[in-house]
C-alpha cells in the first residue's frame, strides 16, 4: 500500500462527533456548585472535551507533547536568521531536557516525545528521541516542489504512528510542536494557499528577522506558491509542495487524533499551518483541535480565522516546540478537572435563588 | 498592642524590590536556548518573579491558595441572588473538596486553605477549614460602617497571620480567594472609592443579578459612600466602612507576602479590591502583586487600571474562590521553570545567529 492509501485510511476513519454529549455536558456544568457559566471560556472548553471523548465526565490526565523536527531547503534562499545547524542542535538540546518545551510540558505533567522526521544531518548515532527519518530535510521550494506526495505522505504517517501509540499507551491529550529552521517560511506560504490570504498580510519576523530577510521571505513564498502552482493542487498536493517534513508529521498526528476520537491541542503558527492543512484533507477533523495560544506571527490569526477557532491565550508567545499547546494543556486538565470533579448543588446541599 | 498597630507594623517591613535582580533575570532570559523575549508574557512574569525573590533561579514549588469566607450585612438590602446561607454552605462544600477552586487548585498543584474570618453562622462544630472568625458578618454599610476599625484590622492580621504560617511552612507563591455572599457590592463600593471611579461604570452582575437587583445595587452603593463620609476617610477607614471580613484578610496577606518578599496573586473582582486596598495602604505592596485573569466584572477592568497592571488570561470567569489565581500559578510555574531550568546557548552548544 502507499503512504497515500495509508493517510486515506486514516481520513476515512474519521467520524463527526456527538452534539448530545455536549449538551449532557452543559447540563451538568449549569448544576454544579456555581454561578451558571461563571467559569466562562473553562466550560466551553470542558463541554469540548466532553463532546470529544463523548462522556459528561472526560478524562485528559495522561499528557502527550509530539514534537516533530525538520528542515527546511528554502533556508537556502537566506530567510532564516539562525543557522540550519540549529535544528539538530536543538534536537539534542530536546533531548537534554534544556529547552523551553521541557521546563513548561514539566509543569503541566506532560511527556514530551521528540521526532527527527527530515533533520538535514545524520544524527542517528544521538539518542534521546525517535529516529523516524523521512529525507534529510525538505528541497528548496523556490525551486520546486519541497516533497514529492509519496514523501509528504510518508511524513504523515509518522504522526499517525507516534499518535497512535501515545493513545494506544493511554494518553488523553496530545499536543502537537515543532522544530526546523526556516519553517516559517513554510507555515507562511500553506496559510496563505490555505486561507487565501496575501503574502505580505502573513509575513513575520519568525524567530527574528531583520526587514532585510522579511522582504526576502515575502519575494521566497511568491516565487514558490507561483513555480509550484499551488492554486491547481490538493490539499496533500499544496502540503507536498510548500510544507515540510515536521509540518506533514503534525497533520498526521491531527488526523490521527480525530480518527481516534482524541483531542489534540495546536500550538503556534507552524502547527498552525499543520491544523488547518488537516482540516483542509478532512474537515471534521476540526471538531477534534482545541487551539492554544495566539502567537505573535501574523500568519497564526490568520489560521485561527480561516478556522473559526478563539486562542485560550494570548502571551505574545512565538518560540513554537509546543510552548503554547503545554501552558494550554494545563488550562485544559483544570476544565477537565472541574466538570468531572465538582459536585451538583443537590450533592452539595447548597442553596440556589429562588 | 492594638491590632491596628500590628497592621502597621507589617506595612512598615514592607521594602521596594530591587530592580538589580530584575536586570539579572533579563541577562539571563536573553542567553537562554529560544530567540530573545519570543516567550513574550511568560518572560516578563519570569523576571517579576525573579525581582520579588532576588535571585534569576527564582523557585514557586510550594503554592497554596488561602481562601478567605465572611458574609456581609448589605444583603439585608436585596444586593445578592444567592441567599446568605450559601456562604456557609460552600465553606462546608470547599472543605469536602467539591467546589471548583478545589479542582482547579488540585490541577496546578496547589493546597487550598478555607479560613472562616466573618461567616454569619456558627460553623465552629465544621471541620476541614481555619476557625479564625473575627465577627457574625459585617454591619449594613447602607446605614453605617461595616466594620469597625479595630475588627477591619483583627481581620486584616487574620490574614497576615495565615500567609506568615504558609510562608513558614515553605510556600513560595500565595493566592488569594474568597467566598461571601454579597460580596461584589463591598468589592465595588471599594473600587469606587479607591479608583475614584463612578458607581455606575463599575457595578455588574457580580453571581448573576437581575436588572432590578442591579439598580438596587447602584443605589446602595451611593448610599453607603455617602452615609459613611468615605471620600475623607483614610485607606483603612475605606475599609473598614465599605469593606468586608473576608476581604480585610485577603489585605492582610497581600501585605504579610509583600513584607516577607513572596510573590502574591490576585484573584478576580473581590480579590482584586483586597489588593488595591492593600496598595493604598502601602503602595511598595504592589511589587509583590501579579495579576492573574480579567473578570467579566466591570470594576475589576478599573482596579486593573488603577493598579496599572495587566492580567494574564481573560477567560471570562467571574466565579472568585480564587479560580483565576490558580490558573495564573499554573502559568506562572511554567515560567519560573522556564528561567530556572534551561540552558543557555553557551551551555548547549547551540548555534547564535552572525
Amino acid at each position: 500500500m502507499s503512504f497515500e492509501s495509508a493517510v486515506n485510511e486514516v481520513v476515512s476513519a474519521i467520524e463527526p462527533t456527538d452534539p448530545a454529549a455536549e449538551t449532557a455536558a452543559w447540563e451538568r456544568l449549569d448544576n454544579l456548585t456555581k454561578p451558571p457559566r461563571s467559569l466562562g471560556r473553562l466550560e466551553e472548553i470542558a463541554a469540548k472535551v466532553a463532546r470529544v471523548q463523548g462522556t459528561d465526565h472526560p478524562d485528559v490526565a495522561k499528557k502527550v507533547i509530539l514534537l516533530m523536527a525538520g528542515d527546511h531547503g528554502v533556508v537556502a534562499e537566506g530567510v532564516a536568521m539562525f543557522p540550519q545547524d540549529v535544528t539538530w542542535q536543538m534536537v539534542a538540546n530536546f533531548a537534554a531536557k534544556g529547552a523551553a518545551i521541557n521546563q513548561i510540558a514539566a509543569s503541566v505533567g506532560a511527556e514530551v516525545r521528540v521526532h527527527d522526521v527530515g533533520v538535514a544531518k545524520d544524527i542517528s548515532d544521538m539518542g534521546g528521541f525517535e529516529h523516524v527519518k523521512v529525507a534529510m530535510g525538505t528541497a528548496n521550494m523556490a525551486k520546486g516542489p519541497a516533497m514529492t506526495r509519496e514523501e509528504c505522505a510518508a511524513a504523515i504517517m509518522v504522526g499517525v504512528d507516534a499518535a497512535r501509540k501515545a493513545i494506544a499507551e493511554g494518553c488523553t491529550l496530545v499536543g502537537i510542536g515543532e522544530m526546523g529552521i526556516g519553517n516559517t517560511t513554510a507555515a507562511s506560504a500553506l496559510t496563505a494557499a490555505f486561507a487565501g490570504a496575501s503574502v505580505e498580510d502573513i509575513v513575520g519576523p519568525g524567530a527574528g528577522a531583520t526587514d532585510e530577510i522579511l522582504a526576502r521571505k515575502i519575494a521566497v513564498i511568491k516565487t514558490a506558491l507561483e513555480v509550484n502552482g499551488v492554486s491547481g493542487l490538493d490539499a496533500l498536493g499544496v502540503l507536498a509542495a510548500v510544507g515540510g517534513l515536521e509540518i506533514a508529521a503534525m497533520v498526521g498526528v491531527v488526523l490521527a487524533c480525530a480518527a481516534a476520537s482524541v483531542c489534540v491541542v495546536s500550538d503556534g503558527v507552524i502547527s498552525g499551518s499543520a491544523a488547518l492543512a488537516a482540516v483542509r484533507i478532512c474537515p471534521t477533523a476540526a471538531d477534534y483541535v482545541f487551539p492554544s495560544h495566539r502567537s505573535a506571527e501574523p500568519a497564526h490569526t490568520v489560521q485561527l480565522a480561516a478556522l473559526a477557532m478563539a486562542p485560550v491565550l494570548e502571551l505574545d508567545m512565538r518560540l513554537g516546540e509546543g510552548t503554547g499547546a503545554a501552558l494550554t494543556m494545563g488550562i485544559m486538565d483544570a476544565a477537565v478537572r472541574m466538570i468531572s470533579g465538582m459536585v451538583t448543588f443537590a450533592e452539595a446541599g447548597v442553596s440556589v435563588p429562588e
